[in-house]
């Protein structure tokens, strides 16, 4: 049976799976990734490749990264987390691996992933928002991936959600990623505990009265808990979430929205804000009050566990 | 040489083209739209069909209305402005006139008109952002309109700007049309006229102090007369045009984004705001400062005169 390799190259690590035509891992590895010599990944990718094909027959290799791919999918024009400037890593990475690469954004792989073996299997039109540090996106529509003229279209993290909001990493204020992304979560939890209130005292004393020392999966734990200021915490990231879903719903019209990354982890204490907020704010549902179509325009989101 | 026929079904008026293969408008005509009697509407179509045929080689009729068409292009399910509720407009169409019919959402079709011979003619990733009551759009990915699921994609005017912003006809808070339409820029203008400044001077005089009877033309012509509330009141619809413009970047990353509509009749006093408030937004620029793909990244906005 013949197999394709499954590459993610991260800031911190190179994970790979061997994948079998209908989606299943059949085998798992990883390196750490050396984040600051373009050479050396190409090195340890290759490395990966070789052990991963062990008695395998693989066809082909495909490389998944968080960075901008140019729109031939060649080139990463720019990688925040890696040593990438337009780097050539398509080239790179096909000197050293005799099998045929194709390279891709990282969201823009694991939205194929979804639509072609996961969550979004049954649809022709769907977003995958992963909500981890920031917030990364893809759109399949009519069962295409949606490229845009530079190879660098569903960048919703970037849509701005708060005209003079908080300031981005991408030198812009109010962009969506600020609000309902993982660092979100983690920055209003830390702000809560610092103001000393009695309600953030479960919060408080899970990071030892030391707030930079608060994590994201330690509120999602309290908020499992029963911690009423990390459920709020949680309701809040979900609203975001539901509410900037709407917006990307009346842009791109997805039959199914998919959200992946670690904070989909928090599962319902999450996802029901995020549902109720998408469900009141999709205007396009509202519009048509009376109309029996509005069936077929009920969109749904739904959560898939963290990527590999 | 064989022709089409395109129509644009308005709520006030039906307007219709003889149209050369090059794109060429060979003759026009008009009805008044019997806009609460789909019947009449059918009648008068075909009446105008008849009318532009006459002597020419028609080999098909394209139809454009304001309303979200469902994905198969056949039935009107909501049109704000006509009596229609899933309403079977190609069906009743067909039945009156003996060529091919299509039928298409008209911002749409704009932007299909755009791509093929007009503003955008030379890229295959484009926006039309339509100006005018409300906004528009229509998105044209890889020389491919975007559908979307429902046959509604490119909404963009109910992409949510202002989070608890002004009440929308859509039943939402702070959608873009609130801000970045024809319709802000007459509510603003009477706002200022309203609260009595001498800054508004000019605008009162031209509505004889009576705020209600300010219209948008008026606005714009005294703009270009040097008015400087009016200058100020074209500058801030601008801005806020182009920072939706950049937020609508992020996520379909088009070469151009042409602007539409009445509105954008304005010209540079528009038209130079809303640039400079989108490039000062585009995040994805901004991410990549330091990389040599900066001027691929190069969106540019221009202006289209108004649909016919």
């Amino acid at each position: 049976m013949s197999a394709t390799i499954g590459l993610d190259i991260g800031g911190t690590k190179i994970a790979g799976g061997l994948v079998s035509p209908t989606g299943t891992i059949l085998a798992r590895g990883r390196r750490v990734t050396p984040a600051h010599d373009p050479d050396r990944i190409a090195v340890e990718v290759a490395d990966l490749v070789r052990e991963l094909s062990e008695g395998a027959d693989v066809v082909g290799v495909g490389v998944a990264c968080a960075g901008f791919i140019d729109a031939t999918g060649s080139t990463v024009l720019f990688a925040p987390n890696l040593a990438w400037r337009d780097e050539p890593l398509k080239r790179r990475l096909q000197a050293t691996i005799d099998l045929p690469v194709i390279i891709d954004n990282d969201a823009n792989a694991a939205a194929w992933g979804e639509f072609r073996f996961g969550a979004a299997g049954d649809v022709d039109d769907m977003v995958l928002v992963t909500v981890g540090t920031g917030i990364g996106g893809g759109d399949v529509t009519g069962g295409h991936l949606l490229r845009g003229a530079y190879g660098i279209a569903a960048e919703l993290g970037h849509m701005r959600v708060v005209p003079d909001g908080i300031r981005c990493g991408c030198g812009n204020r109010g962009c969506w990623e600020m609000y309902a992304s993982g660092n979100a979560l983690v920055r209003e939890a830390r702000e809560l505990v610092r103001s000393g209130t009695p309600h953030a005292a479960r919060l408080s004393e899970l990071c030892a009265g030391d707030p930079d020392k608060l994590s994201g999966h330690e509120i999602t734990s309290a908020a499992a808990q029963g911690d009423p200021a990390a459920v709020e915490l949680l309701a809040d990231l979900g609203r975001w979430i539901g509410e900037g879903a709407a917006s990307v719903t009346a842009i791109l019209d997805p039959e199914l929205i998919v959200l992946g990354g670690g904070v989909a982890d928090a599962g319902a204490l999450l996802l029901d804000p995020a549902r109720a907020a998408f469900y009141l704010t999709q205007g396009l549902q509202t519009v048509c009050p009376t109309s029996g179509a509005i069936d077929v325009m009920t969109q749904a989101i739904c959560a898939t566990p963290g990527r590999m």
